[in-house]
């Protein structure tokens, strides 16, 4: 690897723990806090598991994943279930892909959007932590859109797509043979889809009947996006 | 029983026999056959099976549900999969409730809706088979519509619901304990909510996180009414 | 129904409440709880409800059913995941039938046995509660095993299990169409088969190809029989 | 890479090929087969799939997983399921890794041995091709034994193989977040474990709670062992 982009690299991590750690600092005492996945939340589920040990803070935590499951139990943050509570103050999460004007943002690249969707939309607060370089200026063109998609109906959503004129790919496993399977037991279709109207194609989607739930989500509140040397804000 | 209700129930039953045979005939040499699932469905696919076995007609069948799929077996009709074939010919399936202007319906009383709208809405062709009994004037208000739900976001969904000035209950299972789940291994929800605008209201419900599919179907070609004399024919 | 009936049902009633209460009293302060399912378990889990609200006892749960599960949230007993403790301190479970002489037992009416299984067998202690109707001579005589079958395999479980000269059926639904279906997303088939090695059998039936889990539970430490008037110790 | 590795991968295709064409050639006319998995496996459904174009060879065929599911749909060879034939004739599968002595394999890499296992044990005849680098002194000692484990169970089945002296781990994914997951929803634990009588061992591990299947295979009745210039047969 050439020097510059170690260097890149390097800032790259930089930013994703800056803001992880802003997001760690709005956990307040008492809170329930959905625990988003992927390379950021990770480093947001480390931190709040150093501040529950280090400053005595109690929350519980939801998971929106195995993933999430797993590290904030290896963090020592107790974790309750949905069913359990009436309501989520926090929901905290990572991004594939933020659109700079609308705000709204593609995820699913670790194939848990389903479940961090039904975390993140209950959520009091949804917030969103991102690294600089996912925040685009066209939404879904280098990103596709994710969807869970019921294996019997992976024929006939392909169909639907490619009549919408979208370019839809099966996601195919490599620690398994077929396609990758999610935490739920169904299929990934990887779709670029023009995403002029965020909002009606993330709910024209779901209409599609053996989609269980897209990744493009339309409803945060606040996204806090690191740089190497500090963290922004935006909200709608 | 007193005798006016026994006339009235084989009544109800040669109607449902009357409309099935109707139905089958629309079935022709060559064709892929979407299978439904229901009382009315059952008939349906006895008598295919017959023409089958009798007429040497040469069909292939998709199933909607583990129902019609054991049946269709019993029977003798030669099963294909979704992803085998690009089309389906034609659909036949029966529904709980039809209103009487819109052609809109209500099906899911046997928690198979989600594999049924699959085939259903991928079909050439949609035909519906209902007795006289199932046309009302407001689609809903005696029949709820089902949705297919994770089982890990019943809460969420149930509080969405409540929002909604809708009416949720949790569908009990008789032979297991604790709650009725799919052959999709989900929960169902049974709802009852204002559907002036069923379009409509069939996106929103499957906008919600973790509702699979609902049980509103707007799509119909067609609806075969039948009475124990006669079987009329509506469509849009 | 006759008076003698009404008597001897109001008998099991309280036969049932009796045992449920004594496995109760087992619970102690700071235990790591498995909440069995069916019947007498949930009243087992209203009695430990009542304790944990009016005695402050400090406990924790970890439900073996979606049932068990509803039941503790409403009777405020807080819940924990398998794998966020390393131990149960006790499962304490109910059983449809029991062997008088091996203690050996039929678990599985309710559709929840594999999830009963893995819970109660990694407890420290695991203690089951009956009424003495149901202790019996010759264990499976009258009560079939449960098998939970994945859905793709049950035509060839099926054909096995005839092949070994026992008598299975497919348990079918009674409020969605088709079979039932487990919380885990699969079949039941519940089977008559001779139990002379219920050990041997136990191991035997989960080596069909297909089968998740069978219904015979052999390593119960203590078995509480209610009759009632009183509350009867059974051990090895 | 070097020309000698070249070479040597170069003979393993010539292996797998050849011992591909073999097994391709078992099949008869009306034959019922079963359809394996596996880079092996996926040249002898290509094999078949020509044999039916261009022989007009009559078979159908039984997938053993959503790749060769996929396969056999894109080579042309007609599906049908387990439960529409009572038999198949000859189910041909791969192996990761086959005992020279007791012919006792290791299966499921590619995270199907479940479906495999139905439906190769429940065959007429089982036939294994191999090539001859995956024959071994000691079966298990490079390759562990995959078991398909219930999600909600990965903990206690970790726990009591630990106190079995044998060396698990949960199988991560590289396309999703967290673990792989199965065709049927389940996660895998990749277990060393002491394999001196596999027979016992592939019924003791299906007898931990939460286990579906391993991947021991004990009930073959031929293997093919492709060498770059021919076919050995062995069986017991």
């Amino acid at each position: 690897m050439a020097k510059s982009s170690l260097k890149s690299s390097s800032n790259v991590e930089n930013a994703k723990f800056r803001v992880a750690k802003e997001a760690a600092n709005l956990v307040k005492d008492g809170m329930i806090v959905g625990l988003g996945s992927g390379t950021t939340a990770n480093l947001f589920i480390d931190e709040l598991g150093r501040r529950v040990a280090e400053e005595e803070l109690s929350v519980f935590g939801i998971p929106t994943s195995f993933e999430s499951r797993m590290l904030a139990i290896q963090y020592g943050i107790p974790l309750v279930s949905l069913d359990e509570y009436g309501e989520i103050d926090i929901a905290i999460d990572g991004a594939d892909e933020v659109d700079k004007k609308s705000l709204c943002l593609i995820k699913g690249g670790g194939g848990c959007h389903t479940l961090e969707k039904i975390i993140d939309y209950c959520a009091k607060e949804f917030v969103v932590m991102v690294d600089e370089n996912k925040i685009v200026d066209s939404l879904g063109d280098k990103t596709p859109v994710p969807l869970e998609v019921l294996p019997i109906a992976y024929s006939t959503v392909l169909n639907e797509l490619l009549k919408r004129n979208a370019a839809p790919s099966i996601r195919m496993a490599d620690r398994k043979m077929g396609p990758v399977i999610t935490d739920n037991g169904n299929m990934i279709i990887d779709v670029f889809i023009d995403l002029k109207n965020p909002e009606e194609t993330e709910k024209e989607l779901n209409s599609i009947p053996g989609v269980v739930e897209n990744g493009i989500f339309t409803k945060v509140d606040k996204i806090l996006v690191g740089s190497p040397k500090k963290v922004k804000i935006l909200s709608k």
